[in-house]
């Protein structure tokens, strides 16, 4: 039966940096939380839009043409197809939906490539 | 180009309670806001998983045979096929996500059913 789950209490469980942890599913999307420190790699997912969720602190989003900040209590959804590439000076707290298939690197398979999310 | 929404920014826009605004859309989910004041219809969407987060104050899901209290930073997903009723004693704030096909009521139509959402 349905649980409510506190982010708080599932974000102290990691903290690692760019390995979203999967919290929820519904509807064959993924509820996940991550914390994102330093810069990603550049990406993009082909079939999938994405979005982020910031809970706590900010980062900037690059695109190939402009960067845009991503603010504490906001959202942003990256539409499929469009290369971006996270980067955050401090540690930032981010929620993301996105497809239960959606590997977060994309298209590119690099150190960071998580091909088996874990639940928490 | 994907610009950051505020989810701060998007609730003052409006003060009706049970009335869902659509806020983003991606892989065919929208995430809604919405307000929740008293008691909710009993209901069930019978192909639709549904999330809700509290983005202030709290709620009370009832289900059939039970009942949870979904707080600030809480997330709850009702799988479908389960009929459930949101009461809330004090106004919250809720940010829904589900699939854009979903009728906040389900099967039920009442005097609050909305049939088309708004966009903000």
């Amino acid at each position: 039966m349905p649980e409510p789950i506190s982010l708080r209490e599932k974000l102290s469980r990691f903290d690692d940096h760019w390995n979203p942890r999967v919290i929820a599913e519904l509807n064959g999307q993924h509820v996940k939380l991550a914390k994102f420190q330093g810069e990603f790699v550049w990406h993009d997912h082909a079939d999938e839009d994405e979005l982020f969720m910031v809970l706590r602190g900010s980062f900037r989003m690059e695109f190939r043409d402009r960067a845009v900040d991503v603010r504490e209590g906001e959202i942003l959804v990256v539409p499929r197809g469009v290369e971006h590439r996270p980067v955050a000076d401090e540690e930032v707290h981010v929620l993301l939906f996105e497809p239960a298939a959606t590997r977060h690197t994309g298209d590119v398979v690099d150190a960071r490539t998580v091909t088996e999310y874990q639940w928490i």
